[in-house]
């Protein structure tokens, strides 16, 4: 037996055409991508229409559904993954149906033109990963204070300075405060003044010894110099070596960390 | 001068062919559909890495770019309108940078085999209208409860009793309780037993006269029977009405209504 094509274009196709190639593609769970002029009505929680224009359209094997206007990056349309597909040819062209059970939601896709169908073989068994945002770096600090250094001992974060937000301030295990600015990317010699900004304000409060410390997963020749000079000191630590401490933390995947 | 084709599709090409029509395609405001193998690296605010995997890539003509993989309804990777586009040809395949020069934000793309480039010229000037939900049309008749009738004072919504949440409580024109249900679609038999239902819990807390109101676009024979035979009533209103009537409220496009 044949095995069948990895991937089928049909450019400008008739309507019938265009409905086997699509109805064969979502059998065969491939990936279905529609060109063409089209009206979409949406029924649901809420409701909506889209009048008739030229729209980029997939379905993926997964059973999710989006349709792209030209422009912005949301689709105008969409249904999740698990939705069931039914297509036909009415009197308004060809009517591709999306619609959940369950849920009593439905996705309505008329076209009358249509200028490409692709069916694609897409196999994609790529990982993801995600690395952690300063904030997240501060949280793993906070959360695991020994990354610092032993003995360290946060004790306010996000403190409000004149200058701007001081990422955490602590003790060490000598009872000496601490400035601490994180970077998630390479540190430069504008992180140090940053830096010597907060440290001049804590200066002004206290008459104490404080230390200056920049956490960076790297730090540029002129900001080292800078650095050395005033005396601070550099820690390296990087976005990554952080989200690992963030998942022993909570154990969900660290995507669930990021903020909408 | 002869005019561009409206669509440009390559099936496998190499890859100096891709880049040629892709970087055509991007400098002609076209929509660019790549269907390919590739990895993608992000890095701004957070970071992230995709593996090798084969996916379908659209840059849009407003500069917004989305990498979907053959699963779930939202991309993996993408960046929004406004972009700027580099493709080249380096050691790792076909690379397209699409960043944010501001921002600090880029997306890296490199491609290693390509299924298919889709240039394509969509023309796309319809209106899309969102309709309002239940929850919408309940904040439509307090903002304006004379859509309800003359008079009508409501006091509370969501009033929780056993059943479940009533609608809208208020008071009419002359003083007499009423509880309103509402449907944003076609209110059936089963709609008016639900009704019913809350009617019931009031009945039993407060000796006063009760009116039973059913706010729906339209009704089924059936439920207007059982209606008519409790005694209720039912008060047509579409959520296109209340929808406009939010529009007058917040000046605000209705999209922004919608909770996420």
């Amino acid at each position: 037996m044949e095995s069948p094509k990895r991937q089928i274009i049909l450019q400008t196709p008739n309507l019938e055409g265009a409905k086997k190639a699509i109805k064969t593609g979502i059998a065969r769970h491939r990936t279905v991508v529609i060109a063409g002029s089209c009206t979409v009505d949406y029924d649901g929680r809420a409701s909506s229409k889209l009048e008739e224009g030229e729209r980029l359209i997939i379905f993926k094997p997964d059973g999710s559904a989006l349709v792209h206007r030209p422009k912005d990056y949301s689709p105008v349309n969409w249904q999740p993954s698990g939705s069931i597909f039914h297509t036909r040819i009415g009197k308004d062209g060809l009517v591709i149906r999306v619609f959940r059970r369950k849920e009593r939601e439905s996705m309505v896709i008329s076209l009358t033109m249509i200028q490409m169908v692709a069916v694609l073989d897409l196999v994609d068994n790529g990982d993801f990963t995600l690395y952690a945002t300063e904030k997240e770096m501060q949280e793993a600090i906070l959360f695991k204070p020994d990354i610092l250094e032993p003995g360290f001992r946060p004790m306010t974060k996000e403190m409000a300075v004149d200058p701007g937000f001081i990422d955490i301030i602590g003790y060490d295990a000598d009872d000496i405060l601490a400035v601490v600015e994180i970077k998630r990317v390479k540190a430069n010699k504008k992180a140090v003044e940053q830096l010597k900004k907060y440290m001049d304000v804590i200066d002004l409060d206290d008459s104490r010894r404080v230390r200056g410390i920049l956490v960076a997963p790297d730090i540029t020749d002129n900001g080292s110099e800078l650095l050395n000079q005033l005396g601070y000191e550099y820690k390296p630590l990087t976005p990554q070596e952080c989200s690992e401490i963030l998942k022993q933390k909570r154990g969900t995947p660290l995507t669930a960390f990021f903020e909408p």
